[in-house]
């Protein structure tokens, strides 16, 4: 009889000779197979669960018998009754292998989970995150051989989990000893191995063993708003999500306006650095509460966020973002102690991933969207708009990806806009006119109605937001209400009396309750002019990065950002934001600049991905691109002054108007500072 | 006509074939040659001096012809010109290799620079500090490649220097972009190289060509008081010497009280923290004003201390150091951002490095006592003691090297001694008895001459310091007035109207001032006896060693400490303070935990070195041996009980007295708590 066996690992397929006696866990490690465990074989964690096949397996050329695994042992059997195991299920670390025997690694068991990730494009994720929970026994101190209690924790890290040249911040440090005390020397260890060539790093250390899972916070910082994400680091799920102002709205409304802030105010970039840090910890301390969970297991934050955001927020004055040639202090990723951002309502070790910037207007925002879309792993050609404050475009497929940042304004978001606002309940956000009666109806936020519905109620309508206004022009040029130049005509010239003057041009009315002293909600031609500068910008962009790559038309649009999400693909192309596409080949990709946070939050493999691919991104900078402000010129144009717009034209018609009768026209090409 | 030479460099005898036209700076390079360079070789910094030398060189076999060198060119005329190069001085960047040539690099020329240490071995040290002045040209921002200003800094160190990899704190990163302007893309970057395997780290940046040198603190951190040196970290010199009291004192005289306070105050280890990290930060203020020089330039820190100290410093609750089994949080060499320890006046990135810890009661400053003495460097035998609070205790030679801690109190420092006091002007520091008269003469701090001089004055008479107390029982127990088992005679039994009664026992009158109001000095029976338990502790604590190296004797003491260096020989020996040796084998390292300090804050290699050591000593924990107990109730009697101290008794007699008649003697081998 043979002293060793042959086991085959499913689903990898891994299989190899192991001495009889070995445990599954030990063979599965000593074969590279993917099986996880926290407690390093102690029977404790559960977490090496598997599923051995019994019989014969053709397949593999082997038959397996009812002893080819040691028996259910005394660990196991109080494991099952405590916590129940599953049917046909062994802990790994407990079952040995007695004989040829197949094992399969259910998902579950795996650290490298595949998980789906939610969003519109529904790719699989692999959880491969930088910190794990490793439970270890550490020696205990002895006089006969003094040693300190961080060595002797690294010792015990690189015996039991070959963990070599353990680093620890002073924060991690002053929290050691009670904890290794209170454990009674066993302790899980919540150990970084950031895979970018640096020492792995003990982050957190939880007396005994951790049954929960750590935590890591997903945070895209946006000029506006906040959003943030609470994700369990061992199978990528998300707990909780919040998201807050950003508090620095009140030194400026737009990224120019804060750095300007920071250059005639001594001290004034420091000041937002602060605001913008205590933000970042009431999320974080939100995010927890909300998840329900103890704040100090939350041990990696990923931030993504636009360059000047990034600059403030590492208390880099952005000042040099505000001139040509809009030079970075850095743009590499970063990994940070999380403390050192002003992260502290989380672990003291916790460490904080930023992504890196693209260039000196394309931020880490603009890299997550290209992690989370990954043109580059596609053979069609993706444009891929993330429609801000600023428009962050990506064109490419497999060959190459560009990028640039294109200066839109605040115009998409409701701001600069005569009756708009952000969007909040009450705002119209959906609006559609009839062509030939020319009277709109409308959807507002918070009411499921539209508002010729008898249910629709009387609700108080506060304004138009972002997406709202996007479809008002549209639909106003659907309707013959404005002409290709974005001129609204005359009550006479397009026959409602909605069109009314209002000094030399003139305004549709969408909603008028001043009578009852209530708001009254115009489109005004310095709305259209707003919307045009905005989308001829986001346009202009588009076809620049199309010229480098040598193309007239591009195979999808993606739109990213939570305004994507809204925007009508049929409106946003009548007003001629994008390309022309065939409507179907249009997709909202939700907030990918989020999704791509959790991404680089799960996978360290994303992480080196993204900054590997951020390296060969062809980066454009359209302020010094003449081709750009003649394109932006074209653009001026609803949908287009020069460009065919076939795919629309097949599925809308464009009312052929002019209401420039006596040329009395207000231009509107002037060029926006960037914002 | 070969197209190639030879190039010998002394004193190193290095040598090879260059191609003619290389310069002597490129050829020494590629020759391994240690000769300095600022400015990479564009005539700027002039560190590259050189001397050749012409003629025959049969030692060589070369002869050098005056053409062997290219001519005096335009950048050395103009160097020359306005800053003068010494007789026979190139430039070593300029002056090209054109023939067969002998090249001496003097000693200024050399990074690795030999320097005679300031101390009683005067052993030479080498220059070899881990942060260097490197002048780089960075290249400019541009909108074609947008990319951060630290990644083009970090390319031109790789390009110009071979600097792979830098790191930067975001202190460091903010203050970046304004340098770079400031000095037009031309910069000094202070780079740290600190060969423990981390990256190398950018740790302050100078605009244009930085003329002075960089500087460095040595600090050691005592329990009483913080002493600091300023030294220039291109030749080791120090600029300025500085001290203050450590501000912890208000929460406990001795190390253990602070600890205590640590235990029974919540947040009062805190407080500590921070108190001490103040007192560093106004240390080094206090030491560049001295110096004259901007604290900016003030680019690392070294820093020596016990082991709670270390853990005060760091922030780490030192409660663990107060009970057995006296575990360390981390005992490992540290290399941290000096910010992190209040160390904030100096450049930005600075970074402080603390020596390894030996053990719970063996402290960094012990071992920057071992880094200066370097027993394991000799083959005799070395007993070094450092006596403060605890003596330190290090026994050893090129064998092996012991290390014990010791509690002895304060008694040595004056301390818990009636007329006891700091050493400060007024303080009785040396003392004389006359065996025949029994009558004293003394000197005190502040005057220099006996107080039976004419020209001695009517100086105030404030009390008796460490050093003076110990003279004074030495003396005592010469003259005959205290017996071998520490007590003091009556005036009968002694012969002296000096040996008053106080209560039971007798006290010797030094000095009487009352009569005009003035203070009265005295030894006392209860300050014999906690001299008897501070020099039995050192003494046991030594013999414990011995034994555990298996000798009887020494062969040389090192008294280390700044006490160390105004104790006499004969008088330690007198008390059995330490074990019997010539006398002229007793000699002081005056404060060498300081010397420790500066050693590795001038060179790598010694912190690599005492890293090393460190690991290889012997721990003798003196709390757990049975035998310390034995030998310290032994070693209460003066000198001893049972030790011969042939080599003290061939220099001086000690009277075979007894005064305890009645038997009533007081006992005295109660132990004290460590502090």
């Amino acid at each position: 009889m043979s002293d060793d066996a042959l086991v085959i690992f499913t689903p990898s397929g891994k299989r190899g000779r192991v001495a009889k006696g070995t445990p599954v866990l030990a063979a599965a490690r000593a074969l590279g197979v993917d099986l996880d465990s926290v407690c390093g074989g102690r029977g404790i964690c559960s977490k090496c669960q598997i599923a051995p096949g019994y019989g014969e397996f053709p397949k593999h050329g082997v038959t397996v018998g009812a002893d080819a695994l040691s028996p259910i042992n005394a660990v196991e059997e109080r494991y099952d009754r405590i916590r129940g195991l599953k049917e046909g299920r062994r802990l790994g670390c407990q079952a040995c292998v007695m004989g040829d025997v197949v094992i399969d690694v259910p998902a579950e068991s795996q650290v490298h989970k595949q998980v789906i990730r939610k969003s519109a494009t529904e790719r699989v994720m692999e959880m491969d995150p930088a910190t794990r929970p490793l439970y270890v026994e550490v020696a205990e101190p002895s006089m006969h051989e003094p040693s300190g209690d961080l060595e002797r924790l690294a010792a015990a890290l690189e015996s039991q989990w070959q963990i070599k040249g353990l680093q620890a911040d002073l924060a991690v440090m002053a929290r050691l000893q009670p904890v290794l005390r209170k454990g009674n020397w066993q302790v899980t260890a919540a150990v970084q191995e950031a895979g970018d060539g640096t020492a792995p790093r003990l982050v957190a250390l939880f007396p005994g063993y951790r049954e929960a899972p750590l935590y890591g916070l997903a945070i895209d910082l946006g000029s506006t708003t906040i959003a943030g994400h609470l994700v369990a680091l061992d199978d990528g799920r998300v707990l909780a999500s919040s998201g807050l102002m950003n508090p620095q709205i009140r030194f400026g409304e737009d990224l120019m306006s804060r750095v300007s802030y920071a250059m005639m105010n001594p001290g004034g970039a420091a000041e937002m650095t602060t605001a913008v840090r205590g933000a970042l910890a009431t999320l974080a301390e939100a995010l927890a509460t909300e998840a329900g969970i103890d704040a100090a297991a939350v041990v990696e934050a990923v931030i993504v966020c636009n360059p000047v955001m990034h600059h403030l927020l590492l208390g880099l004055d952005p000042v040099e973002l505000g001139q040509a040639p809009f030079a970075l202090a850095t743009g590499h990723a970063l990994n940070l102690a999380a403390a050192e951002i002003g992260l502290t309502p989380i672990a003291a070790g916790a460490r904080a991933y930023l992504l890196p910037l693209i260039a000196g207007h394309v931020g880490a925002d603009c890299a997550a969207v290209a992690l989370s879309e990954a043109p580059e792993t596609r053979e069609d050609l993706s444009l891929i708009v993330d429609v801000g404050t600023n428009a962050e475009i990506l064109l490419g497929n497999s060959t190459r990806v560009l990028a640039c940042s294109s200066p839109t304004g605040p115009a998409f978001e409701g701001a600069q806009i005569s009756s708009g606002q952000r969007a909040a309940p009450g705002a119209i956000e959906r609006i559609e006119i009839d062509p030939v009666t020319k009277e709109p109806r409308f959807r507002i936020i918070g009411n499921a109605h539209w508002s010729d519905d008898p249910d629709f109620g009387t609700p108080t309508i506060t304004g138009i937001c972002g997406s709202g206004i996007i479809e008002a022009v549209a639909e106003m040029r659907l309707a013959g209400i404005v002409d290709p130049s974005g001129l609204i005509g005359s009550a006479e010239q397009v026959g409602t009396a909605r069109c009314v003057p209002m000094g030399r041009t003139h305004e549709y009315v969408i909603h008028d309750a001043s009578a009852e002293g209530g708001p009254r909600i115009t489109v005004t031609q310095g709305d259209i002019r707003a919307i045009q500068l905005a989308k001829s910008a986001l346009y202009a962009g588009a076809r620049l990065l199309m010229d480098e790559m040598g193309v007239d038309k591009v195979d999808r649009v993606v739109l990213a950002g939570a305004f994507g999400a809204h925007i009508s693909p049929k409106h946003a192309m009548v007003l001629g934001m994008i390309p022309d596409v065939p409507l179907a080949a249009v997709t909202s990709a939700g907030n990918a600049a989020g999704t791509g946070a959790r991404m680089a939050l799960c996978s360290v493999a994303a992480r080196r991905g993204i900054e590997a691919q951020v390296r060969r991104i062809i980066k454009i900078e359209t302020a010094i691109e003449p081709r750009f402000q003649e394109h932006f010129v074209a653009a001026n144009a609803i949908p287009h002054a020069t460009d065919p717009f076939p795919e629309l034209t097949a599925v809308v018609t464009l009312p052929e108007v002019n209401f420039n009768a006596g040329g009395s026209g207000d231009g509107g090409g002037r060029r926006r500072r960037r914002g």
